[in-house]
């Protein structure tokens, strides 16, 4: 024990601080991500946005779960609409329509700002991870926001029909199509991040926070690059989802739905029992308090708050409940 | 001449409409483009646009000669500027200023989705001359507007400081560095416009018209396509140019300031001298008139006008002259 107190507090002194390590698909995992960025100190945060989503449109390379992201911390993200930048335009869109080019997947005229520097940056041979620092800094934001990978993966979705690319499926089909599962192109070859695996590798990490973000879509991508899953098993810190389904239902998104069509209830139990043992706890709405004994059952410790978040207040509180259920948690050895 | 005049009779029912070819830069040759548009029936005229100042920016294929054809024929350029789109806004180019994106090329929000459908179609894999052909149709054009090539070819200007690609010369550094030559990157390979060659070879042009435009930078990239100067000496159509230099000066652009920095005068008779016996015609303008007997001393006849296009009424003046011009003259055998 003096040996431990003693290399704990050389550790406060010159180790590196030790980090949260967050997992984020778009909106909902954005919102949280915010709130733990609230909290705590650059620094002490790394989020890390899944890519899967990406897509080249228009000869623009686009990442929406990592634009949430950024969005949301620099404070500009539309409210209303739940995606995008506040005090957005439309004219290139509108203009687009009228010769009759594929204007399916709305871009907004700031938004198009981002696209345009990203891609640009990328032709001229700057890394994903490169290109989100400056965006990052460009908007303002201290904390770490990095790609699950610089090297593309794309969530293909399979559904009765056939299989679609990701946004495809979501924005221009409206994800009607049933699903019956899912690949991710390239992700056999991508290299997860080397910040996150750093981090996992050096046991400097605190906790993982996977957000309530959609799992099939949102996070698989992420757990599912070669080595991730085993890096997060031997990292020495807790991992703690939050489900992100409340009630039955996603806030966002179409989690729910693709739960239902493969044969899973839509339920935060579901959640528990598709993460499995990765999780070593999970913090589930206070509308599905009455889940909780069949997820600990399962062997993970659950927490029940209001997870919906609604306010920068409900972000931030949110945080705070993950970070000290996190710092509850001992992690088996 | 019974046997001829049969043959001509002949032809006006069977034979493909004789048409005219307009070799054409962006702003000045799409001004006379248009006059030509005006006064001929769909059907009666092509245009080929010079694509040596295409460029790849920002993830977008940009066209800017093609470009001032189409908005120019659709009555949709900007005359207060003298290039891009009436009613142009500026909201993206603002918000990729701020978050210290590459702005030097300045791209209006209406005059984007014309570059974003284009890089969708060719990224799909249609060639320039359809998504041409395509953006004109969307623009209300019933005449062919043609890209010189749909094999890239990028003009390189060499400065006293090095080589610049063309519009790193010319927007970014706003003319200011001394030419010393120029060279067109990917034209040895590059084939000219089928239509094009067609028309040369099938006789079926009635004459060529060379517009105002620049002769180094506009002109001279269609006219070292492989085959087509041998085509234009042997298609048996009268070629005339339009001088693009008026009282020593370029209407607009650096053509006066490049033949200057050549160790050229500035003149209508060294644009003569330049193209030389390529030309059965000059159009020069009437504060040149003191000039035609020099030119016509170098064997190509002189037609002395009002080239300064400043009206519509101005355009299809200067266009009848063109046609009449031409039509008074004779190929030599």
């Amino acid at each position: 024990m003096a040996q431990s107190s003693s290399s704990e507090s050389l550790s406060s002194i010159s180790a590196p601080t030790r980090q949260i390590l967050a997992l984020s698909g778009g909106v909902g995992g954005a919102k949280l991500a915010d709130g733990l960025a609230q909290r705590l100190a650059p620094g002490r945060l790394a989020i890390v946005c899944n890519t899967g989503d990406d897509f080249e449109h228009l000869g623009l390379t686009i990442c929406p779960d990592i634009d949430s992201v950024l969005y949301k911390l620099a404070g500009k993200n539309d409210i209303e609409r739940g995606w995008g930048l506040a005090g957005e335009s439309w004219t290139v869109m509108g203009a687009l329509k009228k010769i009759g080019g594929e204007a399916w997947f709305n871009l907004g005229d700031l938004d198009l700002a981002t696209h345009l520097h990203r891609t640009h940056l990328l032709r001229q041979g700057h890394s994903l991870t490169d290109v989100t620092r400056e965006l990052a800094t460009a908007l303002g934001i201290a904390h770490a926001v990095w790609p699950m990978s610089d090297d593309p993966v794309r969530t293909i979705v399979k559904c009765d029909g056939g299989e679609l690319p990701f946004q495809h499926y979501f924005v221009r089909e409206q994800c009607h199509p049933a699903v019956t599962g899912f690949r991710f192109d390239g992700i056999d070859s991508a290299r997860p991040h080397a910040g996150m695996m750093h981090m996992l590798e050096s046991r400097s990490v605190e906790a993982i926070v996977i957000c309530p973000s959609n799992p099939f879509v949102s996070v698989d991508p992420i757990l599912n690059l070669p080595g991730v899953r085993a890096a997060l098993k031997h990292c020495g810190a807790p991992i703690v989802a939050v489900s992100p389904i409340v009630g039955g239902q996603a806030i966002k998104g179409p989690a729910a739905k693709m739960m239902r069509e493969l044969d899973m209830p839509a339920s935060a139990e579901a959640i528990a029992r598709y993460y499995g043992d990765l999780l070593d706890g999970m913090v589930i709405d206070q509308l599905d308090a009455a889940q909780a004994p069949a997820i600990e059952a399962l062997g993970t410790p659950v927490r029940v708050a209001q997870t919906v978040m609604n306010s920068g207040e409900d972000r931030c509180m949110l945080a705070d409940i993950v970070l000290s259920f996190a710092g509850s948690l001992k992690k088996p050895d």
